[in-house]
């Protein structure tokens, strides 16, 4: 199955539609957990099936330290090596580069970082951060590019924007030259004869999909520019990264704006590292399509619970002998199942089955939030749903991982 | 359901049976998961359903200081509050005084202790630990007892050893007092007017088991005289305390045998905080038909599994690219799922998964041994079974929580 998108229904500039890869179709908007060494902390993946996650996202220079993309390569890729047979993005690295690791430099040709579990030293540069991403093996990959800090002068950001460009223009150059080598290539329901007629269609089968990324910092016409220049290297999808980096969210929305109208109808966009559960409605009604944030399972793990009365905190006394479900409205298994007093006592007590049961409640509230999106924009009622979402917090959240 | 055990089946020494809770009925021999605060660390309840556990274990000790009796009673009980409707047994809370707890002080009257949570000072008598075992409300409660130290001399033994048989006439007395108390008493399927009529059959239906518990250290004419006099008593049920604490793995064997040939035939026998894959198959030689111990879940929190091709310790480089499963002849979902590349990548990586599913599949390792020998056990074949079972490790482990 060649990476494909259509578009289904559109209510304003929001969106709903499909995209399908070598490990099945995915429906949008979407929003993806974060599984950064190839796990969704806490969660067993017949959970996240039962939860409805349709795609996941693996962090490239998490699973490159530790297991190693050797490893994961000669284990069948990531899909495989993680018994998870739905589709999977790895991002770029990029962003854990600039955000985790010590003692970068950063040159035209790549960067030089310490790793933050053994402080040794590596370089990844567009085609190193391809390789990785190819054995990886990921359904979707992302170009290797500078998250701009926060804040950054014009001068800086637009030599950022320009260096992100050159090396998306790299990592398309490597991944149409090694695409082949990705571990499942090849893999398939093709017979060997059929295989020789039809060359192509497998190639497009059972390659990845190599996305680009939209900088420019908290400049609209860098946005702009930085959009139309991505757009015409081309690429199957576009993402917009570089936001939800401390500035405030109306800035966020603004940037989002900027990039997005100069981005095609017909390819998947993506929003890098977002948001709350209000916040991602509003993406979707700008017309962004694919999401994934870490906030839903590490609050969870910080007992703060998303519910449709608002946030909880789980450690509240006042939970103590509550024995109604977190949410009410929830039809998730903790909310099911479990009292909050149950889940007061368990994360109180420190026990892991509170990180379980959290993140688990948690995920659900981000899946069923995108899921009525979805329905929504289906009937013509998008509008309607998002007047019934509570306006985003003004503070913006710290959600990268 | 009043508590009844009924005996179906024998092979030597060895039975199958089966006891009636209120919450349920469970067949024997049974092995207990330990759920210390209300929680198999790790497993959400649906997964133990799954996995066929019939029973828990949950500690007093731990309970009573939090999230407190009160708060737990309040809630409906112990099976109410941890949402598990099947049986449930507590401890009496004497063997975690003696391990956990600091500055403890023993009297006739009972024991002095220090919170292990904030030094804060308890009282534990026979009456305070029957109130609170009735508080929690299991369907199975443990006579108050001195879990004697070992080693120990054989006077202070039988000084321990004839506390105990006072302390459990005590329980047995502030139970029978009492046990109307327990939060669930009176719920359940008769009319109020049925009720009227059966007003015994509902005190029956609707109380707890309390078992006692025979010690004597290692000495066994005081391990015969603690069951002789513990059934003078006269319980439904028989524990076997103070065993598998650091003696050799023949004297505790010895030590059973020394109390179970005294025990009633028709009343269930617990073997307290054993034991070993290996060993529980010959306890069940011996006659016993329940037993608890944290190895199966302590184990695997720290990577030490459970196969039928012996222990395997999980983080092991040779697992690094290891496609197979942990365990080829399990069935359980984690075997059926993931590798054990994929099992050692999450454990040395310290992800909260490694602690799930390897408490998931070292929990199905016993469960499976237990049904096993059942099986053997009615079939008249359990010697078969039995030597196709390795020998036990000659050294004990410490296994108690």
């Amino acid at each position: 199955m060649p990476f494909r998108f259509e578009i289904e229904a559109r209510d304003g500039a929001a969106r709903a539609g499909r995209f399908f890869t070598s490990h099945g179709e995915v429906r949008t908007p979407v929003f993806m957990p974060v599984g950064t060494l190839a796990t969704v902390k806490a969660v067993p993946q017949n959970v996240l099936e039962q939860l409805g996650v349709q795609i996941l996202l693996n962090n490239t220079y998490h699973l490159y330290l530790r297991p190693g993309v050797e490893t994961v390569r000669r284990l069948g890729g990531v899909q495989r090596f993680m018994a998870w047979n739905r589709p999977i993005l790895t991002d770029s690295g990029g962003f854990q580069v600039f955000s985790l690791s010590d003692l970068r430099k950063v040159t035209e040709e790549g960067v030089t970082f310490r790793s933050h579990l053994d402080g040794s030293s590596h370089f990844f540069s567009p085609e190193s951060a391809m390789a990785a991403q190819i054995g990886l093996g990921a359904d979707i990959i992302m170009a290797f590019d500078e998250c701009t800090e926060h804040p950054a002068e014009y001068a800086r950001t637009r030599g950022s924007m320009e260096m992100t460009l050159r090396w998306a223009a790299r990592s398309k150059q490597y991944f149409e030259g090694h695409k082949r080598e990705v571990p499942w290539f090849g893999n398939g329901d093709l017979t060997t004869e059929t295989q020789r007629h039809r060359e192509e269609s497998l190639e497009e089968r059972h390659t990845q999909a190599l996305f680009g990324i939209v900088q420019g910092g908290m400049f609209p016409d860098l946005r702009r520019e930085s959009a139309q220049r991505t757009v015409e290297i081309d690429f199957p999808g576009y993402a917009i990264g570089g936001l939800s980096v401390g500035e405030p969210r109306p800035m966020t929305y603004e940037m989002v704006n900027a990039a997005i109208r100069f981005l095609p109808e017909d390819k998947p966009r993506y929003l890098m590292g977002v948001g709350t559960p209000e916040e991602i409605v509003h993406y979707v009604a700008q017309g962004v399509d694919m999401m994934d944030c870490v906030l839903p399972t590490r609050a969870a793990r910080h007992g703060l619970l998303f519910t449709s009365e608002g946030r909880i905190t789980i450690k509240n006394a006042r939970f103590a002998l509550d024995e109604g479900p977190l949410d009410p409205r929830c039809g998730c298994p903790v909310c099911a199942r479990y009292s909050r007093a149950y889940l007061r006592h368990l994360y109180v007590s420190g026990e892991m089955l509170a990180q379980v049961l959290n993140t688990i409640h948690n995920l659900a509230f981000y899946l069923d939030t995108m899921c009525r999106a979805r329905q929504a924009i289906e009937r013509g009622e998008f509008a309607k749903f998002l007047a019934g979402i509570p306006a985003p917090h003004a503070t913006p959240y710290r959600s990268h991982q």
